[in-house]
């Protein structure tokens, strides 16, 4: 990236970078081997695979039949096709990594659909061209077809790097010059956007994997045109005759909710649906940095110290609220009916990264570490088949949540495909130097220098980085140290050394030869955080953390009514062995207090007694994974 | 009453019992010179006045030009007699206490609409007649007919008692005498009940003025029709062609709101709104009692037990919720949502003085008590002038409330209504006993035996009760001695006594001769409260109590931040005088700590400092009436 300008850092790509075994090799496994099946079999049963046929006239028969039909809503979601290409991405991912026929076989036969469904001028989506073919572009308000559009070429994108194949990108490229043609300023264009932004990221990849100047026009369009006046979304319904009232009844501007209510370089606090405002200023990121542009650049830096200074959940969740799936008031973070939707996190992800790209500080890696290894995996089960779209940081009482299946489509296979594509995350390269975002068992490859990296993490702070290169080089290293790292250690082939540390990267400037080795380590103390005081439901307690994790109680290994539980400000943890769970889970012990339940009348002059028990804590990815109950991430402190 | 049976104690009446001064008397001429007078001003602003004139023509071609007009919803709501009926119930008891040319000629006018709205066949409810005169008994469910009916009925009575004119009880009877012509099981007549309990009250108070059995028997109908299958209120929805779902979404029988989920006898958990449900229990131990109907008050106390033991705020106040103005499950008692409406704990104080004839018991007075001085009495604001509807327990954020001027004229009048006939709710009798539930000052008679009662409760704990009798007599006198009151003591014309102390009642059986007097002392610390541990809302936290009165926080005297307020369980409290506040008021002060709000990023390694503080407290009822800001009763307990 960054071709025009050369401004900042490049993100090592998925052919540099390979993940090898461990943690995350796991994840991925997992996911190509089972989650992947699963995803099919629940796109198929939801009728996914159906509205892609072409025999329309029996859905519309069915429809007909159908209380709903009237309203159109038969027929699924109107982000169904965007599910599909979802699927695809994450397939394809896994086809470079493995051969499995059957999987191939189910690509091919969703590439197919894709194909019979486009339309001769390149338009595709089955659920408009089945349902609603009037509304064709009609209504970029609600009906998600440019966000479908963006996971189609985003799978197509992929699907092409992985299988050498162009089949889906022919679709995909035919579409996008469709939009290129629809869409802009010139006179006969639809001078709108998408209601939910997406399209704009896989624009950018597109323009990536192309190099066609057009993709990157319209994606800067989109940023561009966004939130102008008059407002385009007005303007739309009137032209529709849909004269009525729109999100009167929603907080502040009803337009927040799709990131339309001002434009893009005007915003200072974020706003509106979570999702959206992150795939948005991800985009916003990707083009600041390709156009060299300081202004937009300013503006999504100021956004994401908003997030992520007043907005974020301790687990790296955002958008507190289901209202609007999205954001509310600064420190507004309740725990049990928190959303914090695990695309959201999956979004901050991918905003942290471009504006690392931008600036090397670790504040970015921090937060997608701590996004991913907490916010995003809580939403898939230890066991791949069953998910979290919401992720409260307490669950009980009537609140109490368990996962489900499937429910809402759109996180499960979300979260697939950033973990499908982690390699694309972890390493950045900018003329002779590499930086190391986060470590994960993989060996990243530039101009014949090869990394080589293995990691305890995320549950010991121990990583080696090994060098390979065809002729000793001189290249300058940074290292991210986390910042849950207390203390961190340097050898370079045995000897220690004490690099310089510049916002958060430890820095070596060296020839570098075949065989050198880094050993980099961390202390990983088990922490007591404490949350600012206007984060209500947080008031007199703490939440346990050990490196990137984010702990939590489960009524499985703690009892019911964990809330009785209280810890004391000395309380002493020790890492503890988890036998019982995957990934070499280490859970936490120590001891704390059970209030006793009295039932000596509502209201009493002595408070209950407390007794002294054992506390266990379990990394808050793994909950809900075992016997249905209670959890809650941020415990009592003792009173006194 | 009791009068088939003989079975339990007899509430002196209004006509026995003469309040004089002191803290009640300066409420009840608070509300006789200022807030009858507004109350007024603000039912004419409504327009129910309006709505009682007889060109009901005019009204119609007003509702025609009005978008609600098709709904019937122009012309006020369903329930505004009753409105007025309240009013002229505190402004009879008002007559009684003092002459008032003016208020007298308001009187007069709004009796005089009713007489001219009543049919020939006894029918008055200005709102059906106007809006809706196809609908008459034809929504009971709904419309409030016969809730209307009840206040005029009851304010009748009142207005009869006070002051000696039968006008108002005449148009009373004969809407009573039609509806018992229409109610019942015979053949023609309507096999139906409101679906807001509350006529049930007033035909006991018809009955009890008039000794006319047929109002008895038409509430004992009533309170056994109730809830029987099938149920009434589906027949009736059949029968006017209404087919919508009703109530769909609630939780549990739709029918519990208005009490018709099941017959009253077979209920075992209270349900539904909170008003109806009590008004129900009140009128059904009241018929328990006059029958001798044991079944039935064993009904009325198990739900007088569930009520009070699991859902009922430290305040008095009951029925949480704001989806169903009423109760949830056990123990969900959330502050600053707290629905709490002045007019369900005025049920709650009806209730428990039903009871407290069947029994005497000191936990019914210590109930009624704390309600009436917390939840019922911050239901009006120190001036006369404002009101609280929902009286929440904390107040800030998102969530901060102030007095309203009138929103929901249900409970201002309804209000007034009690303290106005407060005096019928202090002593009981029975045979040659005397009880004293409410130490006020006041005079009670019976028989040429009089009491004298001076007091200073809230504020302080002494009691003197003089005698003064026509002839020495043999009187069994109890006293209640209240659940807060650590100590007591007695002394009987200078002689310490130690009475016999029996279900929270002391009892002194002698001779008794007219200069007789007791000195009675109650301890009343300040005392933390800590609540059961069910009821998430108050983990770690305490309340402070002093005597009856609960106290609170507010901003204006500890700055903002309540929250971040928290005591030390050996926090020191004394009272303090406050002159710039009515009643002799006395607040409390004592030592705390403060949390210092954090500026270092949401989460931290290390609590926040907390400097030690001095902190304030004031009764709950007086809160809302200084500048607008932070309130919370249930305040932090310092952590360690």
């Amino acid at each position: 990236m960054n071709r025009s300008t050369g401004f900042g850092w490049q993100a090592l790509r998925r052919g540099q970078v390979t993940i090898q075994d461990g943690f995350w090799q796991r994840w991925r496994d997992l996911i190509g081997e089972t989650t992947l099946a699963h995803e099919f079999e629940e796109l198929r049963a939801d009728g996914h695979l159906d509205a892609m046929l072409l025999d329309r006239r029996m859905h519309r028969g069915r429809a007909l039949a159908d209380p709903w039909a009237e309203a159109g809503y038969w027929g699924g979601s109107v982000f169904w096709d965007s599910d599909l290409a979802k699927w695809l991405e994450v397939a394809s991912a896994r086809l470079e990594q493995t051969r499995d026929p059957a999987l191939e076989a189910h690509v091919d036969e969703i590439i197919g659909l894709f194909e019979q469904a486009q339309r001769p001028d390149g338009y595709v989506n089955s659920h408009i061209l089945t349902w609603r073919p009037h509304h064709r572009f009609k209504n970029l308000r609600d009906l998600h077809e440019l966000y479908c559009a963006g996971h189609l070429i985003e799978a197509a994108v992929v699907h092409s790097e992985a299988t050498g194949q162009d089949r889906l990108l022919q679709v995909a490229r035919r579409f996008a010059d469709h939009l290129v043609a629809r869409f802009g300023r010139e006179p006969g264009q639809i001078r709108g956007y998408c209601g939910h932004p997406e399209v704009e990221l896989a624009l950018l990849r597109l323009y990536d994997a192309t190099e066609e100047r057009q993709y990157l026009d319209l994606w800067r369009y989109f940023i561009n045109e966004r939130g102008q006046s008059p407002n385009f979304f007005e303007q739309e319904a009137a032209a529709r005759l849909d004269l009525r009232p729109f999100r009167q009844n929603h907080p502040g501007s009803p337009y927040a909710y799709m990131q339309a209510h001002e434009p893009v370089r005007a915003q200072t606090k974020v706003v509106g649906h979570a999702v959206r405002a992150m795939y948005l200023f991800a985009a916003a990121a990707w083009l600041a940095l390709e156009d060299g542009d300081d202004e937009l650049l300013a503006t999504c830096e100021r956004i994401w110290q908003d997030v992520t200074k007043s907005k974020l959940y301790i687990t790296g969740g955002i958008g507190s609220a289901s209202e609007n799936e999205g954001f509310t008031r600064d420190y507004d973070l309740p725990n049990e009916n928190a959303y914090a939707e695990t695309c959201a996190s999956i979004g901050l992800f991918l905003f942290g990264h471009r504006l690392l790209q931008a600036r090397l500080h670790s504040q970015y890696g921090d937060i997608m570490e701590l996004a991913l290894y907490n916010n995003i995996l809580s939403g898939i089960s230890l066991d791949g088949r069953s998910f979290f779209y919401e992720n409260p940081l307490a669950s009980h009482g009537s609140h109490r949540r368990v996962r489900w299946p499937w429910w809402c489509p759109c996180c499960p296979p979300n979260l697939a495909r950033l973990i499908s594509s982690l390699s694309g995350f972890l390493y950045s390269e900018k003329g002779q130097s590499i930086a190391i975002h986060h470590y994960v068992n993989s060996e990243a490859r530039k101009d014949g220098f090869t990394l080589r990296v293995r990691t305890g993490l995320p549950y010991a702070g121990n990583n080696t980085i090994e060098v390979q290169t065809e002729a000793p080089v001189e290249t300058t290293l940074f290292f991210r140290i986390p910042g849950w790292a207390t203390q961190h250690t340097m050898t370079i082939n045995g000897a220690e050394v004490t690099p310089r540390v510049e916002h958060g990267y430890a820095m070596i400037q060296r020839p570098w030869a075949s065989g050198d080795r880094i050993e980099l380590n961390f202390d990983l103390p088990i922490r007591m955080k404490f949350c600012r005081f206007e984060v209500e439901a947080n008031r007199g307690r703490v939440a346990l953390t050990r490196g990137p994790l984010v702990y939590c109680l489960e009524q499985v290994d703690n009892g019911a009514d964990l809330d009785a539980l209280t810890l004391p400000p000395d309380a002493d943890f020790a890492p503890e062995e988890r036998p019982d769970l995957p990934d070499g889970m280490l859970g936490l012990v120590g001891s704390g207090f059970r209030e006793q339940v009295r039932d000596d009348g509502l209201y009493a002059d002595e408070p209950a007694a407390a007794q002294p028990t054992t506390v266990r804590a379990l990394p808050y990815y793994a909950w809900g994974n075992r016997e249905p109950g209670e959890m809650q991430v941020w415990i009592r402190r003792a009173v006194r």
